[in-house]
């Protein structure tokens, strides 16, 4: 297959990597010269994917062109405030069949909305979302990953699932598009939380707990926009989750230890110095419980801590003392 | 209330010290002299919950009588395989309105089946099941924590949930009886899995992946068996198994890791020098999968790796290549 990567980073890098391996012709796109260089010439993308030789047909560039067209796949490899810009850049090269994936997970910034939304709003071809608990440095060394590939049309997230599919990579499907997009966008939510109860030094009950009851609302809010409640117990939902609020490779849970520590919601995402998904997915679900009249306690209480300065310690009482409930 | 707590192990220990400081008068009662010394001397249990100070109408004892007689509730502090013996000796102690609350999560060495089951052919009186993600460790130092009282007979399950509730301890109820123990025992199942990838190297997204699948499969046992599929997506579920997967504490993940490491089942229990439930609860839910045909892949490769000395890579490969399927 003639695949176009866009981006790089380190899951660009390591789906490359791994496609490469299998008789693919993969041509990747980075606008960094430096690093087109670096793997050009020594087949390494070392800031991204230490240890990882870019073995096979694998080629970079900085022209999108030549990443883009005569390809039957170009994979959206970008975080989410930059997927618009990105189909509005490839749009003019792709052919009519290649297919387009994207790997970010978080809302539009623009619209609150989904991703595969904005995408189909400015590209014809078939949209295929990649999702699933996958740290791209795992996948850069080969050990086991599963995927989950999701699309309104089925047949173009079969040929992804064909694509990637390997003895280290093993690929679902799932046809609950609007499942798989929520689940990645406020698993985010919940990954701040977790970080925020880790930086107060509270342990692995409440952590459990958190995650937990958590899923419970954030499924509520699924439900409310036409989600399947079992997407979110799936690879992109609970899965994501796990990987997500258990490793020091988020940066979600990176700024909600900071946060837990003290620091404000901007001092933390300053420090972080990358967009933080989970404050914007916090903000986003917040408003639609408001709208919609959803109970969601812990999203409440992390909005109320985040935005409204209030007092973190108060708010876990407050989660903790609500009435007596069956589960 | 009057509490007698049979057992001052860790679990025992810290709730007895939760239920002293807001006035009831507990019993902690233990076969070990030196521990019911320390306890009504020095106030501690270093063993057990060392930096716990029990504060209020607290003793301990060696005589059952005193524990068991005159009681609102009494709790089985035991592990599995002891609730059977520990029922029938304290069985002509209680009062007939005396709630018998237990804590071991696993099935019943002699009949593979529930442990209130258990209870309730010994015992006549109403028995509630305690569970959720609660390292005893983290409920002796008062961080917060959630439990999860079930029952057949549930004003029994809420006089249980009235007697925890705290601003530490938040405690919901749960009528699926089923649900909930058998969330507890096969639990252990995925916990040993997630040991064994440990044990082998993987890393957090296979992981994540068998935690996200193993409740799948298991959810199918769940169901075959009575359970509601909600269950195990709640705080006995999923809950507890995100603090079993993810902890040292849990003797099934050390178990694993080391079998990961090549040491064999029986040499892996023999070093944890306590039962593993994950190995019982296996060869359990490998026969039900087989009498019931219930598709269960996870189960069945562990199995194999267990008993029939499959080589681990070999079953994680056998994993990772099956069929392509939607999730």
């Amino acid at each position: 297959m003639r695949i176009g990567i866009i981006g790089a980073g380190s899951f660009g890098t390591a789906l490359g990597f791994n496609l490469g391996k299998r008789d693919n012709q993969v041509v990747l796109w980075d606008r960094k010269q430096e690093i087109v260089d670096e793997i050009n010439t020594l087949r390494t993308n070392a800031r991204y994917t230490p240890d990882c030789l870019l073995e096979g047909d694998i080629r970079a560039t900085t022209d999108l062109h030549e990443a883009a067209s005569g390809k039957d796949f170009v994979l959206l490899a970008v975080p989410s405030h930059v997927v618009r810009e990105m189909c509005e850049k490839v749009r003019k090269f792709l052919d009519k069949e290649t297919i387009v994936i994207s790997i970010a997970k978080g809302l539009d910034p623009q619209t609150h909305g989904r991703l595969s939304v904005t995408m189909e709003e400015i590209i014809e071809n078939p949209v295929v979302i990649l999702s699933g608990p996958s740290h791209a440095e795992e996948v850069a060394k080969s050990m086991p990953t599963t995927l989950v590939a999701s699309s309104r049309n089925m047949a173009a997230a079969e040929k992804v699932q064909d694509l990637f599919f390997s003895d280290t990579i093993r690929v679902y499907t799932n046809d609950d598009l609007i499942g798989v997009e929520i689940g990645g966008a406020v698993k985010n939510i919940i990954a701040l939380a977790a970080g925020i109860l880790d930086g107060v030094g509270y342990g692995d009950n409440a952590k459990a707990a958190l995650m937990t009851r958590g899923m419970t609302e954030i499924i509520r809010a699924g439900e409310a926009v036409g989600a399947n409640r079992d997407t979110f117990y799936g690879l992109t939902g609970m899965g994501d989750l796990i990987v997500t609020c258990t490793s020091m490779h988020s940066r979600n849970r990176r700024a909600g230890i900071l946060i837990g520590q003290g620091f404000t919601m901007d001092e933390a995402a300053e420090k972080i110095g990358m967009v933080v998904e989970g404050i914007k997915a916090t903000k986003a679900f917040y408003e639609l419980k408001e709208m919609m009249g959803i109970e969601m306690p812990i999203t409440d209480q992390i909005y109320k801590v985040l935005f409204l300065g209030k007092d973190l310690k108060e708010a876990i009482k407050t989660l903790m003392l609500r009435d007596r409930k069956s589960e």
